[in-house]
């Protein structure tokens, strides 16, 4: 196993925080939340938490800091949790996208040892009250791995996830963007388009809406200021929605003349199916940067880090079989 | 209440013809059933339906003529329905869109009373192993009156349709083919299309896939030769992906100039919103073409058809409460 953190700290114990600060706590680690708002303090302490009056004392101390803000106040925590980080602490995040809060460390904490982590959970609900400690439980966790970035530091991060049972998947923060960008950006901007399409052919169209209609908008149920923050300053978002528009235009001339989306539907249905029946298989891997980014592209994942008596580690993880 | 049918024939015992069988002698009615399958006629024989060895056998004595076949087979259904149609048998059918279905009719049976139906019921099962007999409780009915149409037929179905807990919408094939294009067409595009687009990003994105690509893309497990079969040759759909095409390069747009998606966001949220939260109020409505037109429009339905001892119906419905 890889060193443990001896004190983490948890900043933000919202829906993702709270889950984090006491999946951590069920693990058996030493986490300590903080959070601005006094209702959601007095719910954590009332349920057993350990939180801090400041975030001064949440990260002093702390070898592991968890900013588990919403993006627009992310700079802000960002400047107050810099002054007191160790020499030694790891600095993560659980935001959406992940080359704009790199850019945020940057500028705003140059020193702090960043990586950057994505898990792909939640729920329509938000708050501490929402919080569930087995949240994460198989969920994929994207974990920033630049070419520069210290693999030691990488690999503790990535075994604690491990620990929660999730599934740190390596990347760099531009590609785990650009992959969001068609799998969560983009199925929120057409559930959007498709809400706003049905109402705009007036109310007949909406009283025989049915179950294609309702799956394909529930996302617009979202909070739009989540979604624009899942969007907004994305590259890949603009190239994904040339590659709908190109497949819509195509799909439209072939309806004009005459054809059939049938071959659009065999297709689309291919790719789902195929999507739902990935299988995948077990591979040992060894601890180098290079090999953990072609792992993470090839869409493995990590399920344990191991320590040699040598010192050591390499890598257990998941990778889709070949069909 | 209208006149009641007196005997009914349902044309092919599939996932909708065999709920509807199932459904009409649940309540109380007279119904015949007929299907080219073998082993659909003896599966439902075995559960007691009461199943013709033949379409002439079923449709003859027959005052309503179910056809619930797929489209591709439909023209050999109304051709060998034809010759068998009682003088003032009413022809029905379950069809997704309903202008092909009338220019079948008008073509291959030129002489039959036509009211074209759709429901809008099912599951992601197919065949009279599937079929249930509540399933039309509370689906929009979709029910198709023209202009020159036979309003007392039209009664008498819309009635039918009623004992099965179901709600006629009146509308003409055109509006309801056009509204159609939009709330299903489009949804089913739109799966297929983020289902490939999500496939193109590979593997990375396919692991990091989460809720909103699952419930974007679920649709695009529908049998692709059905999907074709509720777009192609719809004009409605083509105005519909105008739309879709236009919003969507509108969001590039301003994305690739530093906007944000929020705008777009907040009218997705607002009309998915807010189609979940309709409110409908009984009214009241003459037995007249053009008011149950302008009723169906105004995404209302049908709860009843009276008749009173003069001879003269009026209609129990359901509209959308003013906001």
């Amino acid at each position: 196993m890889t060193e443990p953190f001896e004190r983490i700290a948890v900043v933000g114990l919202g829906l993702i925080g709270g889950s984090l600060l006491q999946g951590l706590a069920h693990g058996g680690h030493s986490v300590v939340g903080v959070d601005v708002d006094p209702a959601t303090i007095a719910a954590a302490v009332h349920s057993g938490a350990e939180v801090a009056g400041d975030t001064a004392t949440a990260v002093r101390g702390a070898d592991l800091v968890v900013l588990a803000v919403p993006l627009p106040d992310l700079p802000d925590a960002i400047r107050s949790v810099a002054p007191h980080l160790g020499p030694k602490a790891i600095l993560t995040d659980v935001g959406t996208l992940k080359s704009p809060v790199h850019a945020l460390v940057r500028e705003l904490a140059p020193g702090a040892q960043f990586i950057g982590g994505h898990p792909l959970a939640g729920t329509e609900h938000s708050g501490w009250g929402a919080a569930d400690p087995l949240m994460f439980r198989d969920a994929p966790w994207a974990l920033t791995l630049e070419s520069d970035a210290d693999l030691e530091a990488w690999l503790r991060l990535a075994s604690l996830i491990c620990n929660l049972g999730a599934r740190p998947v390596p990347t760099s923060a531009a590609e785990q963007d650009t992959a969001v960008a068609r799998v969560i950006g983009l199925p929120h901007v057409l559930a959007e388009v498709l809400a706003l399409a049905g109402l705009a052919g007036g109310a007949l169209g909406l009283s025989l809406a049915a179950g294609s209609y309702t799956s394909g908008s529930r996302v617009a149920r979202t909070r739009p200021e989540l979604v624009a923050t899942w969007c907004d300053g994305n590259p890949g978002l603009v190239r994904a929605l040339d590659d709908v528009i190109e497949r819509l235009t195509a799909t439209r001339a072939e309806l004009t003349a005459g054809g059939s989306v049938l071959p659009l539907a065999r297709a689309g249905y291919d790719a789902r199916i195929g999507w739902e029946q990935r299988a995948f298989e077990p591979v040992e891997l060894p601890a180098r940067t290079t090999d953990l980014l072609a792992h993470g592209a090839s869409g493995g994942w990590i399920t344990a880090v191991l320590v040699g008596s040598s010192g050591a580690a390499r890598l257990l993880g998941m990778r889709p079989s070949a069909a």
